[in-house]
């Protein structure tokens, strides 16, 4: 089998959750071979190297991507635009040319099942697959296609199939450098930028097993007929997305999952301490 | 280190509830090495070959020991109670000597953190050592005491820390079988033998952390002031005790621990089918 192609990226303060997340993913891909590529602004050396180890002692790839500031020197930026925004959806530009597929996930995430059916699933010609919340939020997806003049469904950015030669066909850098410096107001800009430019040429995933909002168990019961239970979340479910402001890290999180995010925890902060 | 030795007593119908026990037993205990010991009364061959290979692949030792009918030839017997019921009591006659610790866990169990201090942990000359689920079950616990006249807590059988040289001492399989031949009232026939004659001869053990009752997260934060929430179950519990009729591997299983034994059903059904 070929290796699956992982992209995150993240700051110094979200490398507790990549230890969680990297545990989970192992843990339930057995069998599989990945490789890793982590674009950031400067992670800690101490940082990347417990990563470079963890992975290589797994027989899986790692490649930090540094970015160097100069590369979007004409974007426009800001504290609520940081740079940082840009490069899932700029990615393509950033890696080796050779990477031809990736998976994006946001590493607020646990990876329950297996994902090689997402890794080898057909994209129509289409440059990214991304799943929208949309049957939970249909009020927040009628607001967001007003707001942002878009036709199709309000995709979530937290896991992302890219194409990446597709992707650098159809994404242009400078589009998107104009959209943001028309629009001050968006609200989660990277989001609000691929649903805006490029929202009709998502291939839709069915979030319910590729990005599941954790936060919203019953409505999938409820929506489902009671057949998103939690076994068959349990069963299908590939992904859990923690999104939102409430984090099964912190105090007080009232949500199911964040049980089973806790257990990972624990799993992970033992293989990360040796 | 040692290799750690764990009991386990059951028929054909546990052989799925085994394998998830396995399953998170290795996931939680890394850089152990088990050495599993089955006693029972005919489990089908292709069953012991596949967990003898299980076994095998994770350099863990495995010994199936068939006990002969004849063994407890004498010993009382009928439906409500089968000849199962004193395996776990007189194991310690029934192991290799070189045996001379060993903990026994019933199968309705999720190992989620490290044996080892359970292991190591001094018995104080005690052939046995085990929890009651007396914070939880007051009143079960009193009843229990005038039923089998016994003046110690009620223990849960689910999980014996066993000092095998120090039981075949104490144990006597004739006080057993007169005891059982002059009770015919009993309930839980094995749990209620081990409380009526050792009650006053067992370690109690945390039941928090070595036998927790699956069904009673409300009672354990309660009584312990608001201090084993999730976070500290998941950080602190060794053994999850699936206890009493709901099990979570049926249909409409209620409590919330069931969440993650159906999670463990799902990794093991795919380190088991290969």
């Amino acid at each position: 089998m070929d290796s699956i192609n992982i992209l995150l990226t993240l700051d110094d303060k979200y490398i507790p959750q990549l230890k969680v997340f990297l545990t989970s993913l192992r843990i339930n891909n057995p069998g599989e071979c990945f490789s890793l590529f982590l674009i950031h602004s400067g992670i800690k050396e101490e940082y990347l190297s417990e990563v470079k180890v963890w992975c290589s002692k797994h027989g899986w790839r790692f490649f930090s991507l540094l970015i160097d500031n100069e590369l979007f020197a004409e974007a426009p930026s800001s504290k609520q635009y940081p740079k940082e925004m840009y490069y899932r959806l700029l990615a393509p530009y950033i890696l080796p040319e050779d990477v031809m597929r990736i998976i994006y996930i946001d590493p607020d995430t646990l990876v329950i099942n297996p994902l090689r059916p997402l890794w080898e699933m057909d994209m129509k010609g289409k440059p990214i697959a991304a799943a929208s919340h949309t049957g939970i939020t249909e009020i927040a997806n009628g607001v967001n296609r007003i707001r942002l003049g878009t036709e199709s469904d309000y995709y979530n950015s937290g896991v992302l199939l890219i194409d990446t030669e597709r992707a650098r066909i159809e994404i242009i850098p400078e589009d998107i450098f104009a959209y943001v410096k028309e629009h001050q107001n968006l609200i989660l800009p990277d989001q609000d930028v691929l649903n805006a430019l490029y929202g009709k040429r998502i291939l839709p995933l069915a979030d319910a097993i590729w990005n599941y909002d954790a936060r919203n168990y019953s409505s999938y019961l409820l929506r489902s007929g009671g057949v998103q239970n939690e076994a068959w979340v349990m069963h299908n479910t590939a992904i859990l997305h923690f999104c939102g402001k409430a984090k099964p890290w912190k105090k007080s999180y009232i949500y199911r999952f964040g049980l089973l995010y806790l257990h990972y925890e624990e799993i992970a902060s033992r293989e990360w301490e040796n």
